[in-house]
């Protein structure tokens, strides 16, 4: 899908009061926890998603990086968290510093708008000078510094400019399974950080296109993160996403009304149809974590390309390109085998060719037929 | 190596009272569990052999097979294991009904005959008219019935003959890592049973010649499984491994007097230089579970060539003849993946291609020095 915009408004310079360290006081974050997924079977379930695993090399679940990773520049009590019902006791136990009032229910998964705006309800009730970023809570980071600087730089750009700011990440290949997003003109320069309109996103782009895109210099990958004024960003959910704006009015929904709401995202309900969009291309790295083979970016390989991550030791006789991952203590032993993930979780274990990650979905739909409690 | 016999004697017939049930009340057998091997790590470990395994699809460790395989032959009180002192506790956890004077601790590995000769001594000194099997508790059988008949019959023969009696099973393919038996004329037949003079033993002859054993029809695999007058096989060693005979005058030998003994097996001390041995061949089908690959004969195959040994539950998404084996209740989950072989036991993994498995044994190797308690 490919929507160019048209109506880029010229802008008035950056308030200059979103530099003082004094402005962030108003700074709030939105984690989304409501993730759920497949496609790491057996490690995660419906009962263990994605964000609560810790994989690669980092000993914390990617949900406590995504708290960890906000550390000076959001302070705890102004750090939301939005997940489904289920979920509630593993976010409880993975942030201890959450407060109570600050974890949002969802009573069933509708994208990521209505937890956005569920979460921004609250917020503006507490702050109607509110600006807040929006974070995934499954998703790796290279470079917390260089992230807290991006993160932090958004922030002020949100203060003094009704603009709504996305994350672009550098690509590092032309993939056609990611958001894209033109940059336009640059529109602004804080703490060192360009910003651009956005020219227009391009959602899973065919491959010829995404190696233009990849040759050409000019696009970033759409990280799903955001930062905008809070007010802003309701008013711009009132105009695209009015079923989303009317059926969430306090922070408080009930499960009813929830229900009744579209299931859709930040991107198609607002930011694709939105006219005051700007980009601010990051230098940090990105992994969205998206199946299996995406731990290999986390963990380093051993001489012949082997990979082990999470809690697993890796001993391998004239194996080559193999990741295995163990959530717990586990001695992994690869003999004369190539390219495959081996996976150990509880008393569930995978074995997979590396190119036919996706297929796990495959495993996950039969066994919720055959033995529903392995799913 | 190839050993001609040339001295065989003529017999006289088999006495009469061998046939009868009463006559049966001099039978003892010797279960020979002093076998170690890294070949099936990570179930087997210096600490649990091969032989305390549950594999393939029976429930019960193969040295409970073989314990049990012995119900309506041998009583339980005429039953004798021997075991390294490590494994003495593993042995009673697994034969509960094992009189624990029946139990014999080798101090020090030694090959067979001398665990043989110490278990005979008690059986000499209990009953001077004894006969024995002995027996491996490491290897699967396919048929328990018929192999109680050979049993019964070479049992029988050795109460009426001089003779040592060794099962000859029937070959299925040209192997080069068994010991081969040339059948010689014909000497008996009892309840059935059709003894041959042994020609002569062949160890592990090269492929040209295995084959033509296995298409000339008058050969047999050594299965390691012998039966005798416990007197006439004594006087065998005193003559053939006087060493050993000497060694161990009693069933009771110091650690020290032990360690000072030649390392040897019954083929090699005694098999192979005796002039008066018969085998019987058998029609049972027998399996020395000699590395994992080997399970592929005792378990099942699914539409697509895959096994599931032991305790794991197999889910194969376009995966082609795979074995895999748990200890404990598992879930192993296939995708895309062919020939290997998916080991999964308390903290340890093996992924391993089937034709690599001799290799695993360089694992153990490795894991001695660098992480000993998984070896």
């Amino acid at each position: 899908m490919v929507r160019t915009r048209t109506s880029a408004r010229s802008k008035p310079a950056i308030k200059s009061r979103a530099k003082s360290a004094a402005g962030m006081q108003h700074a709030y974050a939105v984690i989304l926890a409501g993730g759920s997924g497949t496609r790491f079977w057996p490690a995660s379930r419906r009962r263990k998603p994605k964000q609560f695993l810790a994989v690669g090399s980092d000993e914390r679940s990617l949900l406590r990086q995504a708290w960890e990773r906000l550390d000076g520049v959001v302070p705890v009590e102004r750090r939301i968290v939005v997940c489904a019902k289920a979920h509630a006791r593993l976010v409880r136990a993975a942030l201890p510093e959450l407060r109570p009032t600050n974890l949002l229910l969802e009573p069933a998964a509708r994208n990521t708008l209505p937890a956005v705006v569920l979460a921004l309800r609250a917020i503006a009730a507490r702050d109607p000078h509110a600006v807040a970023c929006v974070l995934p809570s499954d998703h790796a980071i290279g470079s917390e510094d260089a992230f807290r600087a991006s993160l932090h730089a958004a922030l002020c750009h949100a203060q003094g400019d009704d603009a709504l700011v996305v994350f672009g990440v550098p690509p590092d290949h032309p993939a056609t399974g990611y958001g894209w997003i033109e940059l336009g003109d640059a529109t602004a320069r804080l703490d060192g950080a360009r910003f651009h309109k956005v020219a227009r996103f391009v959602e899973k782009p065919p491959l010829a296109l995404a190696r233009r895109f990849f040759a050409g210099g000019r696009h970033a990958w759409n990280s799903g993160m955001f930062a905008f004024g809070v007010e802003s960003f309701l008013a711009a959910v009132a105009r695209h996403a009015p079923q989303v704006a009317a059926g969430i009015r306090a922070p408080r929904v009930s499960a009813t009304s929830w229900r009744a709401l579209p299931s859709i995202s930040i991107d198609h309900g607002v930011m694709e149809h939105h006219d005051d969009v700007v980009v601010l291309p990051v230098e940090w790295s990105w992994n969205d974590v998206g199946a299996w083979p995406a731990l290999a970016a986390l963990v380093q390989a051993d001489s012949a390309g082997n990979r082990a991550s999470g809690r697993a030791k890796l001993v391998a006789e004239d194996a080559r390109g193999n990741l295995v991952h163990a959530d717990e203590d586990a001695l992994v032993a690869l003999v004369g085998v190539e390219d495959l993930v081996v996976v150990r979780s509880g008393r569930c274990l995978l074995v997979c060719r590396k190119d036919r990650a996706q297929d796990v979905r495959r495993i996950v739909e039969r066994l919720a037929s055959e033995a529903p409690e392995e799913a």
